[in-house]
């Protein structure tokens, strides 16, 4: 069985209008008004379709299409509807619209599954401007305090929580794992293996694990013409050593170590000073728990020679620490043999980057679903795939469901 | 003859309290509500000692002590009073109230010069909140356009002729040299030589050039954790790679050449996205401008290699070019007959940081007096001077204004 791709499409596309980005893709930032008037959307299609909604108390939003057994354990598909500042406009919004299509299909074929299928649509995933990634799977995971999540702020000092009520967001359900026969999460690659490879289907097995980093070098403020060289505590040249080093420990750690460096800020804001404080973020990945490890206690060496080089003190922060998942197998094989029912050419993998279903797999049987996307790229307005990737990619999800829910 | 050493330290006390800062320096940065509160106090000090106050179009202030002898081209004496964001209690204020504090001697001591004698106060001394370092000088020198200095913007969009014209500053006075006699610039080292050597004063001979750039780095965003690091467009690879190699080319050119990154930001403002664009500041310098030249050719180089090797784009902005300055020898001799009447130990030295007196320079007989300051900091909160410090620099400026104005 397969979904309807036009249907699909099109519902992604007018998505993608909802936060237009100023390059073809979305800003539709955590609990901002375009992440509402996405929501708000999303809620008049499913109701549409059937589906009665539900918040929990971190905002998280369930839509529910109701199964034949109550005995039944629901199934869980989902992702979210939140964009980077200049997002791309199939990532998380793919894995709910194509869960959405799903029920239209099963809606469309007159399929009455056993157990309830539920469509998630976690709160801020991507933690950019609320600075946690995952942060509303990780709260109903149990990895974060509501009360902790509700004190985000962003760069203006507006909270999660504030955001929260005036949305009405705060739901009375428990933001708290119920009890799910299965879980899957399709989402775009957001790299270039499968492309690569020319492969249509990625079985996600695995996610690496990640730790985010803020980096804080503190020097002596002095002025830029008279201080000699050698007599400025400069947080700008320890900065050059450590940021060299870090890649330079990446490659050790090849091919599957990441390291990002962004955010870049530093005071005074004026260029005849030397800086009394620089500050970055450090974005440290690798699919083994162990190596991940010794890259954090490297970084903490790198550091520690740079600033004592040069007189200047440092701080360094750990942001959010997801360690690697490995999937549920019988998650991952219902996955494949829906690609192997429907044809699809297809490899095994490992994630690069972290997804809710990270947190969602501490709790249900849990996998992935990955569509190549074009040159790779995500987090980026260029993002994109074609209507027939598309198309590909919610038909296994909804045959893997099919296999898990009837 | 020597000045009043606690009327000059009460006043720059006095005037460290306008604008505070936050760690008992002074925040008082150009056409700021703290600028126009300080030299309004100014204004009220120099018309109690009976002298006129004018503006020039760019906002730079005169006041005037009359002259016997109305042929006479006018002595000029001063600096600036605005600060850095973080700025000290003397950087520029104490050649403006140690220029008000020879007036006061004089005035005491019944003198009557026969050249007229002005103190300016100079616009926009420091650049750090409108991005022209000696603006109000470079407009009165012709090396700034006035239209180009008022369009000059802050952060916030405001320009500098907005803050003139609430001001009240845009005066009728031309912003263009006229004769004057000799000019001399009272000021603090701002570097720790005189300190190290236990010298009293500094005769100021010349001026290292500087050159101020914007670097950019622009890269691909992508995100941080599928995409491969070899696949990256990754500015911030770029970044450590020139830094280091700056730093390692002023060590090249040492003792004299200095090398100064600040004002970093990077864009997106994502954690977990490769940077689309990161920024900082470049402030170089050099004593010899054919080392200056040089400097500046190899950081097209540094830059040119870096961002190649990694695919990444580069724009280098020179925002400010000040070649180096070379003194007026009868003012020089001027200043270093009045140390040594007062039996004050001292050197000739070469200054590291700019001042308006360079740009007064190309216009008329100039020359600079140094005190040394506390391990030769500026540019910081702590920046500091004593008392004794302070009256052996102005009774040194009191003595040659007297050499060159009876």
């Amino acid at each position: 069985m397969r979904v309807d791709r036009d249907r699909l499409w099109r519902r992604l596309m007018t998505m993608a209008e909802v936060g237009p980005g100023v390059a073809g893709g979305s800003n539709r930032q955590a609990l901002s008004d375009e992440d509402r008037d996405g929501r708000n959307l999303f809620i008049e299609w499913a109701e549409a379709a059937g589906c009665t909604s539900e918040f929990d108390e971190i905002g998280n939003l369930f839509v529910r299409r109701p199964g034949s057994d109550p005995e039944r354990a629901p199934v869980l598909v989902g992702s979210h509807l939140d964009t980077q500042p200049t997002g791309g406009r199939f990532d998380g919004v793919y894995g709910v619209l194509g869960g959405l299509e799903v029920i239209e299909t099963l809606n469309d074929e007159g399929i009455e599954l056993a157990a309830p299928l539920e469509v998630a649509v976690w709160t801020n995933e991507e933690g950019s401007r609320f600075q946690h990634s995952m942060m509303g799977s990780a709260v109903w995971a149990g990895l974060l305090s509501l009360d902790e999540a509700r004190a985000l702020v962003d760069v203006d000092g507006i909270s999660v929580g504030e955001e929260l009520d005036r949305h009405g967001w705060a739901g009375n359900r428990p933001a708290a794992p119920s009890e799910y026969g299965a879980t899957f999460e399709l989402h775009i690659e957001q790299g270039p293996i499968l492309e690569s490879e020319a492969l249509e289907i990625g079985v996600v097995t695995a996610v690496q694990g990640l730790r985010w980093y803020t980096l804080e070098l503190f020097g002596h403020p002095a002025h830029a013409g008279p201080t000699p060289m050698d007599d400025r505590r400069d947080p700008a040249r320890a900065l050059g050593a450590v940021i060299s080093d870090v890649y330079a420990m990446a490659a050790e750690f090849a091919p599957w170590a990441r390291a990002t460096f962004a955010m870049f800020r530093s005071e005074p804001v004026s260029p005849n000073t030397v800086p009394e404080r620089i500050a970055c973020s450090l974005d440290l990945r690798h699919p083994d728990g162990d190596v991940l490890q010794t890259m954090d206690e490297r970084l903490g060496a790198i550091v520690a020679a740079h600033c004592g080089a040069h007189g200047v003190e440092s701080a360094i922060t750990v942001d959010n620490d997801s360690p690697p998942v490995q999937f549920d197998e019988t998650c991952t094989a219902a996955v494949e043999s829906a690609v192997v029912g429907l044809g699809f050419s297809h490899q095994r993998m490992v994630s690069g980057a972290g997804h809710d279903a990270c947190y969602v797999a501490r709790h249900a049987p849990t996998s992935m679903i990955f569509v190549p996307c074009d040159d790779g790229l995500s987090h980026n307005e260029a993002e994109n795939i074609s209507p027939d990737q598309a198309e590909r990619g919610a038909s296994v999800l909804l045959n893997a469901v099919l296999e898990v829910a009837r």
